[in-house]
């Protein structure tokens, strides 16, 4: 009897509602990506932004830069985007080529145009609960997502699988900020199924196909599945064994179609309120 | 058959050891203190303060400013430490008179003079596990009592009772860093007791007078006493039933003389480290 949560028709909802305000505005939002390599999935995750930004009716710019570029000039480029009035939010595709130090390339953002919500400044303002309205897009993306099924974290037990900074990190602070008990699980956690049997909300951010068992599962939790992995045959597969999972859960998220839609929707969301800060400002 | 630790020994330990340092420097590290106000409690901890880094052969200057400074005027008078060569940290005592945003303040300083580590670009750096060597001085002192008595972190389950921005969040990030298993409760967890009796490290920062009873606490546990609060008989009590809980725990520290004195430690010891940063970047 568990309800599957849509990602799709959720993240859908929120872009029309984008795409209406964008349509009213006399300026539009601007989006600049860069990426540098030939990474092919990078590529194809670039190319899927620029189209919803364009479907938005987001101004885009994409800056392809070659692969041995250098740490430096990578930074003048940031810094040029920077500097340009048109440019509402940057984001730096990565991962970037192995000789570059991404931390200092996320750095370099303008904190006030740092779409993806990376850099230290940013970060911090949600680490310390203090007031923002810019969240990585993720972990933004599965707060909305508890949001739109009416679900509050408040006093409940959300167990986090995974302490990445992209997602298991900044999503503990944002329960944390709603009042959730949070744990964090990762490699180095042991009986690792006594944390995730205990959770009214389980969160899988592992990369792990399918190891998330129906018996690691408590009866009637929210299960949200970050796991996005493509198996030997081809099928991408989540961290979750959905199959058994979901006669268990009260929710549960499918894979694909619910917490990876939000990502992108949560990136334009960003984008937007960047613009409105920008225009706000001045 | 618990140990006592003992943070009174081990602060003294790296106190003598920073004075040793201190001897054989040519230039003296330089701590400035802005208190505003007259709050009794703030003017009895920076007097320590400035007792503290007068004994190592540190500078010291404080700055008192009256109750009903401006913000304006207080963002000023920390921008005139922030270009004084000769200052190496820079602390404002908290709390600050009613009228004044301490989070402003706090941003005005310069990260690479914010002893306390409170600066977001410098709390970012924890909450991300990147490369720093400032910490905030409790949850560094509580990682330093850890590491003194020999306890590593990995793998345990840390559970921490707090969720303030100057303990319970930043320790909670240095011990994920470390590989506990963290788990964050607080005035909205429901059944704390159910989290606490599985705590492999247990810290309490809430500041409720012995209300950590020997039924909450698992055995063998290592217990961290953050809190400290006097009681109507003007006694100093902790967090945690000292006297029932002890011979339950492998490792309790004691209130006082537990956590208290490697605050101040700590406080110290970012002083020489910023100190150290300033002549090497020179």
């Amino acid at each position: 009897m568990s309800i599957i949560i849509d990602g799709k028709a959720v993240s859908k909802k929120i872009l029309e509602e984008i795409k209406l305000e964008t349509e009213n505005l006399q300026n539009k939002p601007c989006l600049a990506v860069i990426i540098a390599g030939n990474d092919a999935a990078s590529k194809i995750y670039v190319n899927n932004k620029q189209k919803t930004a364009g479907y938005l009716g987001f101004e885009s710019i994409v800056k392809e830069l070659p692969e041995d570029i250098s740490q430096n000039s990578l930074i003048e480029e940031v810094e040029k985007l920077n500097r340009d009035e048109n440019v509402h939010a940057i984001l730096v595709q990565l991962p970037l080529p192995a000789h570059i130090d991404s931390s200092k390339i996320i750095e370099s953002i303008r904190p006030d145009k740092d779409v993806d919500c990376f850099h230290p400044y940013n970060t911090a303002k949600i680490a310390l609960n203090m007031e923002t309205t810019l969240f990585p897009c993720t972990p933004a993306g599965i707060m909305l997502l508890l949001k739109e099924y009416g679900i509050s974290a408040e006093g409940k037990h959300a167990v986090i699988i995974g302490r990445s900074n992209i997602v298991g990190r900044p999503l503990s602070w944002l329960l944390l900020n709603n009042s959730a008990t949070v744990t964090v699980c990762h490699s180095k956690t042991e009986n690792l199924a006594d944390f995730t049997k205990n959770a009214d909300i389980l969160i899988s951010a592992a990369g792990k196909p399918e190891f998330v068992k129906k018996e690691m599962v408590k009866e009637g939790a929210v299960v949200i599945d970050v796991g996005i992995t493509r198996d030997t045959d081809g099928k991408i597969k989540g961290d979750i064994d959905f199959e058994r999972v979901k006669d268990k859960a009260s929710y549960i998220t499918p894979v694909p179609g619910g917490v990876g839609p939000m990502t992108i929707c949560c990136l334009m969301k960003n984008t937007l309120e960047l613009f409105k800060k920008y225009h706000l400002k001045t």
